[in-house]
């Protein structure tokens, strides 16, 4: 086992990377000149919408569950998730043939719902705070003696998170600054392990909805900040920071930004009728950055990462019935 | 000037080939486990929906505008459109510089009424009939001298298609059989010229919608039976087959099969579920054709041409608003 207990670092991001290859996809890079003149600089959008799962979730997840001994995993893995680390987990679950125990918030979309249940993940729903999903794992946890897989606050998942960012500095390595989603953190402090490490110029740069700040506030408060009631369209993103995740954000992270939902659904927008691609809210969220303020990104050579692709395709947020 | 006499050969589409070179994209293959099991083949889906003006007809429209002479060309081009080949005109016209005049039916979706006008072509908008579109394309050409590009029949545009099943074939050799999209039939009968021409052993077939299946019938009598009134959710199948298609198209294509507006919007809803890209009702037709019978595809290597994305986002076919 590595050792950890000096969270998330470069070694355990590289580990991840050889631990889930061939696992998990090499996703591509993407780029628009329409999206280029609207935002004035050189966007490159990292396309974990086509992710195994449908999201960046599979990284972790595929990384934690391969990270188990043969008995921890025999066992099974549980986990409490508003949904896409959920499909992650039981689809990692899945490839190593071991039980998925998922809690799932009872508001969660049923896009999300179906990802778990395709992948054979084994679905207990609960209240929608954080008090009764981890409670409900608890439980879970207790009777079968599985593995509790936190969605972000675990360093094997951080680790695995940070693997897109390492495959996005090798696809695009004139890149000046990264914009990535957070929400708990677990893909914002892999993202920042591993851009520093390799490129160390590299602006990391945090962007948040602005109904769900707590990163923000935590970022600027120098403490976790937790946040209450998150309220905002990005279903992803309404978990708190987690304390391993802040560890690294407030060390390496350049700043913390965030957006409105207006912004972020016009963002969401722009993408699928320009780049012809299916991008959940959480993951229009850096975009929607650059259609905001953001002057000093202005002509830069930037990273994106489109975090995935999970959505109730009746829902969507410009339609009447949205 | 090539020798056209002879209707559309393989040498118009290596020309074409040369000429729209750097002027249009060179657009991804992509594949999906989850929708091979579903079809029971293996898939590969030829993305022209992320080509330049969002479809295919990108390539014919560049083909015949660089093909014109700079006296012609200065004078600029025209024509009528359901969308996509407005939008792709104006942009190749853009692309040399000249004037596009653009006659349009009055219920085209609003999404391709600003491709055109993005483009900078001018509008004239018409009565929703093949007749009030032909007076009215007339009338403009007598009064600018622009040159009338025809949106399928018309051989430099017939063989800028076929440059789609070339790239396909280069990127996927190992193809044996193409599915394709059929409304005037430009699309499949420069793909049967270049399919047949480079590998005649791959079967190409094009797939219609029930509600304009005239393509079918003709294939299937020996002559054009024109459509009156095409009732189909893919609005860029509307078009009655044209007579230099249609010579190819009754040489080359091994069959032409339809499928119900229901199989194409649920093949629409997977392709956008699954693979988390855009494509326009059109584009789903091929695959539909896959989610029918065609049992004697089971098990084979498929290409399949997503012919564009284009299509209004707020009016999707499985929304209440819809």
């Amino acid at each position: 086992m590595p050792d950890t207990s000096s969270g998330l670092t470069w070694s355990l991001v590289q580990e991840a990377r050889e631990r889930i290859a061939g696992k998990v996809d090499l996703t591509p890079v993407l780029t628009s000149s329409t999206l280029d003149a609207e935002a004035g600089a050189q966007l490159h959008f990292k396309c974990e919408n086509f992710q195994k799962s449908g999201s960046f979730k599979a990284r972790g997840a595929t990384n934690a569950v391969f990270a188990l001994s043969p008995e921890e995993a025999r066992r099974g893995v549980a986990t409490h998730s508003s949904g896409n680390h959920a499909a992650a987990l039981a689809r990692a679950a899945r490839v190593r043939g071991v039980p998925a125990y998922i809690v799932m918030p009872d508001n969660s979309p049923q896009a999300k719902r179906a990802g778990v249940a395709r992948y054979g993940g084994e679905i207990t729903y609960c209240e929608a705070t954080l008090a009764a999903r981890e409670s409900a794992a608890r439980e879970l946890v207790a009777a079968t003696g599985a593995t509790l897989i936190h969605p972000y606050d675990d360093l094997a998942v951080m680790a695995g998170q940070g693997t897109a960012a390492v495959e996005l500095l090798a696809q695009v390595p004139e890149l000046e600054a990264i914009l990535c989603p957070v929400g708990g953190g677990g893909l914002l402090s892999g993202t920042a392990v591993a851009a520093k490490s390799l490129k160390p110029s590299v602006r990391v740069i945090g962007v948040e909805p602005a109904g769900a700040d707590d990163a923000a506030r935590s970022f600027r408060a120098g403490r976790i900040l937790p946040i209450v009631k998150p309220d905002t369209i990005a279903d992803g993103l309404r978990a708190s920071l987690g304390e391993r995740p802040f560890a690294v954000i407030r060390r390496l992270v350049d700043d913390i930004t965030t957006v409105s939902d207006e912004l972020i659904v016009r963002a969401m927008r722009r993408i699928w009728e320009v780049m012809k691609i299916v991008v959940e809210p959480s993951a229009a969220v850096p975009y929607a950055a650059l259609l905001g303020e953001r002057t000093e990104l202005r002509g830069r050579r930037i990273g994106l990462i489109l975090s995935g692709g999970n959505l109730d395709l009746e829902r969507l947020p410009w339609t009447a019935s949205g």
